[in-house]
């Protein structure tokens, strides 16, 4: 029987309890967000006692199903004040699940000034004590924790960055190689750390498992779906090949590359750091260009990046932050963002937020543009230690932009504006404004259809389209997100005939229900709802899905394109 | 001929514009709110270009009316993000008046990175760059332009702290003492800095002066409005005698002296800081207990205050901030909070904003409570010079909050809480709350009705009364903010029948019109509805006329009293 945990930090108290019924036919995201928005005050401290961090797999992880293996972690934001999910993969997802725990509900804050620690087995969920690992970094945490509880330990950790707060944290989940993938967005390590939570362990000994209702339909169905990854030339061949930097060239390319703060769309320094670049380097290296984030991945972005000596220095290493500590900042030279990536996985921080936060650093002058040596300082010894000017940058792009006065601050909702320009590549606009999550480009990838081909083309540079794409792309998400399935899997989606059919047919075997595509595209529209209620609720209107200022003041090369929807234009999104 | 003075910092021209129709009967709040409601758009980035400062005299300055010449300064507040005004004394708004100035609108941002200085006279309004005085403190400010411009020029001027933009940043305006006045509260240093203003500087030779249309019966109505204001035992005797510091007493005995970042309500040091204390301190060494921060002020709330060895350290002594550094940062050194309030006039920052952070920065553990000397170090070393930890601080509370994860942060709208605990004095918990400027006492000053028996009683920790109370208080405030009127002639106008009829006979006998106490009602009510429009259009809703969380989950002693407002019950207070 599936389960739902929930610990009270205020008393240290843990309790087993059914799933509502209401909850039953939700996993992932649409249940992080539907008991976020059932349990937290909208109007709360983040970081205070009313905030409920909620940990969810997804409905299909734990399955055979590929790339199901997915978690999803929901909480209000101290970052953005907006409800939030984040998800990655490791292996924490398909432990859970295989435990047959729906969701972990961690609420409260201790009366005493102590650290505290997590422990989940099939058994439920213990707090204990703790006091060897506290300030501790990710990488060293992981390390010791297998040393303590073994090599086959699930592990959700903090950082010090986390550990103090800053609302960049990130929450690090120890993937199959004993790396680190990362619950990134809004600042949830800060929840955690606000719970005094240092890390959870889960041991998935004696885990009943996932049961299926239908195996042989299940089975069918989940090869059709399989062969659809496979088959999809960015799915099956791009991101294997280049990782998600498959993008750095392509972006520069249609000119939608941000660059220098977003003053430009293309870098000169971008081939250095491109995905064909990367490639080379990982293969002449020894390192390995194929790497997945969980069991059951077949697409395999990541990869294994080693320095100059062969030595691993990174995994995980996603377009997101080379775009963003790479062209963002002006720097061309990879083995510092390798580097950086490192860093940033090691105290926890979240990689996109602090590479824009880094551009705004540049442009107050606090750092040259392009000195990475000073970056990696400056994570270290700065962020990595919370001194003052580490904690302005650990608040983000927005916190750094109001301790300086800068007014070029790409921020949505006070999130970091990820690798996209908006002006450039519209579709993408609407996502970052109108998102429920703050700026967030996962949230609705019109990359796909903009500028992959991907679903069709809509025009990036003209306005036509752009609130439809970005509105179906975000539903679409919402669903996709509550499945435990990677994003990526929206290619083949969008493309191939059979595989959403494939993708809902493991539901229904999984589950022994019935749904139809309908019935998925109005648990995703369903689930913005529920998000943006949340929002409203938290004080937050149409006027805050606006992107800042200058993106409509200042046009950017090569298409001198400039930022023109009006407010109503956007408001449209909210017609479903 | 009234005129309209407008400056563009964009291109460096200037502009005489007549006064429009629907200006000529708004002065002081009246004016900068209507200017910044009519003429900068509600989202733009405060320090960026589409922002203006206004500077207004009020409709009564320049006259022989008592306690008429205040200035007022309005702009989007970087600190709040709302519609800001703050007014203060000094020589400026007598100035201006006599020069027939109803405004002075400055908008846009310098291309170049050079700094400028204004100069305003009988011709008009010149920009002229500076060099030589950039980078120095407001007192070295005021010093050089004396010796450069002559004594009787009048100054308005920022220190470091508006240079750096951070958002707690004042405008410090030369009194008639060559010492220090500021529009406070809510950053608008920081716009005059992001302008690349160092300093404006009002020349009044020449000036034709205020032009009144029934003299004589001027002539009476001032002379029945100073009597009011001498009779009344608070603006008569209580105010001359120990300055606004009279309140230490008086609020830690009503058990309303937010004390150690709001967790009781009286201050076992309260005697040490108290205003009868001040008084026989300045006595003792030398000082005056009587002082007007503008020629005409009769009240003279103000003082000198010496040190141990009878030289000056600071005037405009006021209790907010001997609260907030005193009581809320546990600090019962009168002379270190003395000798830090004349740091804070001199670096140009809001010392109630300041006071604010110091209590939350307490919490935080950056510093000790009670830490005086830790205390001036950081206003001189740290905020002064502009350090990472100075520029969180520079931020004001919500800033030191966010960057140091503290839930316990006393501000409404960003805007720090002063000095009257909402829980224990409710009505001007319902100030705070909805004020249009962020948690702002003088905006709706129930500590009159709720402590001090002026016009009437309305018991400070029952819920009764206080909305309609705090509601009326907002209305008459907002039209006597327009007047150039120090908020004290409130005491008299609310007590003694003939003051505000005489006042209004003032208004009438000035420009040979016809108001009635209605229609200086309606203006109140027209300026906030002004100004809360501004605030709805810049994305604050009802959700945001809320108190932080703490005080609705922590009691406060003496009385264990709560903040028991529904939302719906705040929310009346805009039904007018």
């Amino acid at each position: 029987m599936d389960k739902i945990l929930r610990v009270n930090m205020t008393d240290l108290s843990t309790k087993i309890e059914t799933v509502p019924a209401a909850w039953a036919g939700l996993g992932g995201r649409g249940l992080t967000s539907t008991i976020v928005a059932a349990e937290v005050p909208p109007t709360c401290h983040a970081l205070g006692a009313s905030n409920k961090l909620v940990f969810a797999p997804g409905l299909l992880t734990g399955t055979a199903a590929a790339n199901s293996g997915r978690l999803s972690a929901g909480a209000k934001s101290p970052l953005t004040g907006t409800i939030k999910e984040s998800n990655a993969g490791g292996t924490a997802a398909q432990m859970l699940a295989r435990l047959g725990i729906k969701a972990l509900i961690i609420e409260g804050i201790p009366t005493e000034d102590k650290w505290y620690s997590l422990h989940v087995n099939k058994d439920g969920v213990s707090v204990q004590e703790e006091t060897e690992l506290i300030g501790q970094k990710n990488f060293a945490v992981i390390e010791a924790l297998e040393a303590r509880l073994g090599k086959k330990t699930g592990i959700l950790t903090i950082g010090p960055v986390g550990e103090l707060k800053m609302t960049a944290a990130n929450i690090s989940v120890k993937d199959p190689d004993s790396k680190i993938r990362s619950h990134g967005r809004g600042g949830l390590g800060a929840v955690m750390g606000s719970k005094k939570i240092k890390f959870i362990s889960i041991d998935d000994q004696g885990a009943p498992g996932v049961k299926i209702a239908d195996p042989e339909k299940f089975k069918v169905a989940a090869r059709t779906f399989a062969k659809a990854l496979l088959d999809h030339p960015v799915s099956g061949e791009g991101l294997p090949t280049y990782g998600t930097n498959v993008l750095v060239n392509i972006l520069n390319e249609a000119g939608g590359l941000p660059t220098q703060n977003f003053k430009v769309g293309q870098f000169a320094g971008a081939d250095k750091i491109s995905g064909e670049t990367m490639n080379e380097t990982i293969t002449a290296r020894g390192g390995k260009v194929r790497h997945g984030c969980h069991a059951g991945c077949i697409i395999q972005c990541s990869q294994v990046y080693n320095d100059k000596d062969g030595k691993y220095v990174t995994s995980g290493f996603e377009y997101e932050t080379i775009w963003g500590l790479g062209a963002d900042c002006c720097i061309d030279n990879l083995d510092d963002i390798a580097l950086a990536d490192s860093i940033m996985d090691d105290i926890g921080i979240d990689s996109i937020e602090t590479a824009v936060m880094f551009g705004v650093a540049m442009e107050a002058g606090i750092l040259n543009w392009g000195d990475s040596k000073e970056m990696l300082r400056i994570l270290s010894e700065e962020i990595g230690k919370g001194t003052p000017l580490g904690r302005i940058m650990g608040g983000g792009a927005g916190s750094l932009g109001k301790a300086y006065g800068v007014t070029r601050v790409p921020v949505v909702k006070n999130q970091g504006i990820p690798a996209y320009d908006p002006r450039s590549v519209k579709g993408i606009g609407i996502t970052y404004a109108t998102s429920t999550m703050g700026a967030d480009h996962t949230a609705g990838y019109t990359i796909a259809t903009n500028i992959l081909n991907v679903g069709g083309y809509v025009d990036p540079l003209k306005k036509e389209g752009q609130v439809e794409l970005s509105r179906n792309l975000q539903i679409a998400t919402a669903a996709v997100d509550s499945t435990g399935m990677c994003i990526f899997v929206a290619f083949p989606a969008l493309d191939i005939p059979e595989c959403l059919p494939a993708l809902i047919d493991m539901l229904n075997a999984r589950f022994g229900i019935n749904l139809n595509g309908d019935d998925v595209v109005n648990l995703g529209k369903h689930i913005l709802k529920v998000e943006h209620q949340f929002n409203i609720d938290a004080g937050f209107s149409n006027i805050h899905d606006r992107l800042p200022e200058f993106f409509s003041t200042e046009t950017v090369a090569p298409h001198d394109a400039i930022w023109d929807f009006s407010g109503a234009e956007i408001d449209e999104f909210w017609n479903f």
